[in-house]
């Protein structure tokens, strides 16, 4: 161990007696709501996982994007639920030989490397490091650590990230509503929201968003929005009008279907953009891979399925693509990630020696 | 005086000797940027205005918006700004006959309620108040006072207001960005931003747009433009960023150049929404108006001129749609307001009595 970054978060490594010299994984989902941290142990190299996974601890804190909480906070965050998850298994630092963090906000190397370097000081040398855009552990989730395919996630934001088995990558959205996620679940509702300003100030036609979602939010004109908007404009608590706008469109609304097949088609979009530049679907776009698909819009709970309408545009122009709906929470897929990571570049080494 | 609020904000009034028993005017334009105080002296009433117009003393502060800024602070904002424009005259608040204080943010009769309220309380009850929106003292600026007619301000922000001549109002956009202000400078920029992004990640075709934003902004790669975007999510930041649209559309660039006509689609829309409620146009729809054009993105300062587009667009409906861009800046139409709204009421109480 380098250095003891911060007394406190590890204090309970010299209080609690360590279980066993059994090693452990970290798998980290740090999400714009909140973070989750697993601890798993190795497993032996097989060709098929254990059924149920082996979990030794779990551990759960608040947000941990440095867009949204800055720097400081956001590694604090971290690096308390790491203890957490850590401490709760019975192990401490010396037991871990990976980790693999995937946070949203790891948008360029810069931001890659950044996390690295504190990761660094936290972990003796020899502990193998991965950082990745949230998306990644999305994406593993599906394909039990394997990277390959594509996930497409749409939550409150939206993003669709591949790899190739030989390991490029490619990303498409994912930049946040100013610039233009489309399809999200704050997309929609801001969609619904400004149907409902145009229709009072009779720029658009008039829709059944109008009464529904004033009555929801508990306002007795358009005028009122606009106050309701600026007091929290929080991403999520705009987002979580998606369910008003579903059931307008089911209940026949025009303006609701519009906002709807639009956003079907912009998630389409994102996932085409990713299979097109990575090649996925080989040269006669008919090769298979797993299509990862995972957050509240893609829920099948509704008549209107907006997941299943998504599907249906892709599977036109790629037969191949394999939906998958993940069975384990994206922390797990996280702690595969880094098992699969660790298991090559054991075999690698072994190769070599 | 029912009671003095705030000592040190008025401490002047003790201090400095009156000049006269001159009566004046004070007339506010309280935006999102700054907050603009003009005091002038009560005119006689003559059928043409003095020219150049007698002004007092300008006093100018920050933010005045209680969406952006919180309650407290935009009402110390406001009573400062007051204050020094009637020190600056060598008035104190015993010379005020009437006050028009036209701020942002003021988008329901509460709101209106509110600060009236808390004016109430800094001015004697014989002085004249009256609350509006900002918009109110740009069509003001454009019409010397009179409250008929439509203006359109496309700045960071957007919003068409108007009047009929017997005193009904309208308006249309101006709730900002979330609730779908498209056509503001925001809007295009956002757009523009979003354009950027999307041709980068293959969702979009590429565009003049791309290299010249990260020249602008000193970015090597799009991926950073998300990193920017976070880092200061002002409206304004965004929107100073409609040049390089213009002008890559200016070069023949199609993105940019679709996302201009729709701008201006946009923008137009909110003209005709406003006059078709109020009847502006009459039943033949060519009836005479004031149309008072205001804002950055409307000023004619390029081969590609938004402001023209936009007039060419209402004028097919509206050929009685009279374009007027003032020479007054709007806290000075808020003055003329507060000077026609106070004669008016002075001439109703001697018809009276």
């Amino acid at each position: 161990m380098k250095r003891y970054r911060n007394g406190e978060i590890w204090d309970f490594e010299h209080e609690v007696a360590v279980a066993s010299n059994r090693q452990v994984i970290l798998g980290l989902d740090g999400g714009t709501t909140s973070t989750v941290c697993i601890c798993m142990p190795i497993m032996p190299l097989s060709d098929t996982l254990p059924d149920p996974l082996p979990v030794l601890a779990r551990a759960v804190a608040g947000c941990s994007n440095h867009n949204s909480v800055g720097e400081t906070a956001a590694r604090e965050t971290l690096e308390q639920v790491m203890a957490d998850a850590l401490s709760k298994s019975g192990s401490n630092r010396s037991a871990v030989r990976a980790v693999c963090l995937a946070v949203s906000g790891v948008n360029h190397p810069t931001d890659q490397q950044r996390i690295l370097t504190w990761l660094r000081d936290i972990f003796p040398s020899h502990v193998k490091l991965y950082v990745r855009n949230d998306a990644v552990a999305a994406l593993a989730s599906g394909t039990m650590g394997k990277l390959h395919g594509c996930v497409l996630i749409a939550g409150t934001g939206t993003i669709a990230y591949g790899f190739t088995e030989d390991g490029r990558e490619a990303r498409a959205a994912g930049a946040g509503p100013v610039l233009g996620d489309w399809g999200s679940g704050y997309g929609i509702a801001a969609l619904a929201l400004t149907a409902v300003i145009r229709a009072h100030d009779g720029r658009g036609p008039h829709t059944m968003l109008e009464s529904t979602i004033l009555q929801t939010l508990g306002l007795s004109s358009a005028d009122e929005l606009i106050g309701w908007t600026y007091a929290d404009p929080s991403w999520a608590r705009i987002a979580a009008l998606v369910p008003v706008v579903v059931s307008c469109a089911e209940a026949g609304d025009e303006v609701a279907n519009k906002i709807l097949k639009e956003a079907v088609q912009e998630l389409a979009l994102s996932v085409k953009a990713v299979v097109q530049r990575l090649g996925l679907c080989g040269e006669d776009e008919k090769n298979s891979f797993p299509l990862v698909m995972v957050g509240g819009v893609l829920e099948a709970n509704q008549r209107w399925d907006i997941g299943r309408e998504v599907m249906d545009f892709i599977s036109k122009d790629y037969p191949g693509a394999l939906p998958i709906r993940p069975k384990v929470e994206p922390a797990v897929g996280a702690a595969l990630l880094a098992w699969n990571e660790l298991m090559k570049e054991c075999l690698q080494e072994a190769y070599r020696s």
